[in-house]
């Protein structure tokens, strides 16, 4: 059973544009089986093209959750949202949420959870007591991705790569290890928020024995390189075990992302620092492709970029919006 | 200020033996001017060799907060120290302790503390809401300990170095990042105890801009070979921003701490892992020397031991225990 009720309501609130329900959109990409419609307030500037409902329909539809898919503006739970949701709770819907502020400190939901026996997921909060690792190899296969910077498609990656597996009968589970992928999932790690004794724990238990055939697509959390992070990135790769990695990039970032002294590393650093820190937890650990986010580059430019990568590193080089996950999971089948 | 305020009185309640105490020990081996004296409870099996005390005793010799230095059996605070610990808030002192079930869970406890306005320290809880690290140069020098596994003797070669500098003048300042360190010094940062996003954050919080010659001898923790606690580690080396590595090490590991099927790298890879990482943060990092930890061997076979691996590997090797930190702190002024 996942930590949060599927399928969804995905509350998308007053959200001032698409961008603001970019965790409800990605829901519906990702995982269109986890959402029954979509409730939005009046001045709702967002889309995702599904229903339109109202709790009623929504419950009559077999939706378990409500799911504030939005940024909420300025940090606080207005009273139009509050009015949605206690009456949610009592409709018998379980809350979910990523939002900064939490739905546990709001005295009044938490009373009507109380009162109808109603559940408040938290996603930033982690739920679990993690155990500290103990570094013992796991059965089944583990694929993370790893990034020359943090927000340059790690998540993406590994999601598109899980739907093309299970296209092809392959047997796959994306692990989220962050808040957006919590909510499209229905379950996972919020890893940046984990204490950090139990952060390597934490990915062990996500990330359990399984079967020799099945591959879990880690979600990836910031970079080697990136000093603000490295620590969370350490922890995925030691406590993950991979067998694959996947290196992700973006071409035409400035510097670090937040850190204007900090100059982005090359694909060959990664991969080799990498490759030797996984080595520490799994001896037998490849890197099998290369997935570079092109969105600010023309077609032409992507496409020149990625064949010039894929001849410099000798290995599978997509960009998985573009052009699909296929390669990169034809390189994992070859593990 | 420090967070916690010395001098104290160092509580051994009725530990059984001098180990139990090891926290007191440390106190009075490191900072003799923090401990006024000991309180022994009867039966107690430990001695610090400072002079018995009571409360009112140690109250006009100028204590100001008593400290549990020693573990308890059981994970349980037992009446017979509660009756101390009572009478030692209503008597004016605050209270310290790094024990797993923390004085703020104790509801007597709590409940007198706030009646009399004083303080309870959980040394294990992190007291302050550090930031996420920003990367920016700071001033002042900085040295970090790192180790081929845990417990390797990091804080004891750190807390050497500092005793050292200070008697040749230098300016240097102990940085702790663990709850002995902490109680050691009155002052730090729980790493171990920090939410992932912010230990980076947390430990460039504990080394702020200083004068050009000042040293911050920051207390490592765990190992970048270690997979339960790397991500520690490596937020050390990408917040601390060391100048100056110090490789510490103990030769007689069968295995890593806790982890039967991991076997110790070498001092070379030690070396050049964490320079290769250390330079993301700070590019003119060295490594500078190593610190064996020989309590395992005879007075001959260390003295072997540290000639083989200093002709090795070319850098002073010293046991800081049995022949004193001067020639690690020499490394550092040649920096």
């Amino acid at each position: 059973m996942s930590m949060i009720e599927t399928p969804y309501l995905l509350f998308l609130g007053d959200a001032p544009d698409q961008l603001a329900a970019k965790v409800a959109q990605g829901i519906k990409d990702w995982r269109p089986d986890n959402a029954v419609g979509q409730f939005r307030l009046p001045g709702c500037g967002a889309d995702l093209g599904l229903t339109d409902m109202d709790l009623a329909a929504a419950k009559a539809a077999g939706a378990k959750t409500l799911v504030i898919g939005v940024a909420n503006r300025g940090g606080v739970i207005s009273q139009e949202w509050k009015k949605v949701l206690v009456t949610a709770l009592e409709e018998g819907f379980d809350l979910a949420s990523g939002l900064h502020n939490l739905l546990r400190d709001e005295p009044d939901l938490v009373a009507v959870a109380k009162a109808t026996g109603r559940a408040l997921h938290d996603v930033r909060v982690p739920a679990v007591e993690y155990p500290i690792a103990n570094g013992k190899t796991r059965k089944g296969k583990r694929c993370l991705a790893v990034g020359t910077d943090c927000s340059v498609g790690k998540m993406y990656t590994a999601l598109a790569m899980d739907i093309e597996m299970r296209k092809r009968g392959m047997k796959s589970t994306f692990r989220a290890t962050g808040q957006t992928g919590i909510l499209i999932t229905g379950d996972g790690v919020p890893l940046d928020a984990v204490i950090a004794d139990f952060m390597a724990g934490s990915v062990e238990w996500l990330t359990p024995d399984n079967d020799e055939d099945h591959w879990d697509l880690i979600e990836g959390q910031g970079s080697l390189f990136h000093v603000s992070y490295s620590g969370v990135t350490m922890a995925l790769i030691h406590g993950g075990q991979p067998d694959a990695l996947i290196l992700c990039h973006e071409p035409t970032r400035p510097h670090m992302r937040g850190l204007p002294d900090y100059d982005l590393p090359s694909l060959e650093d990664l991969r080799d620092l990498a490759l030797q820190l996984a080595k520490v937890a799994n001896p037998g650990v490849q890197v099998v492709g290369i997935s570079v986010n092109t969105q600010h580059l023309s077609e032409d430019e992507a496409v020149a970029y990625l064949q010039e990568v894929e001849d410099r590193m000798g290995l599978p080089t997509v960009d998985p919006f573009r052009h699909g996950a296929g390669r990169l999971v034809e390189a994992l089948e070859a593990v």
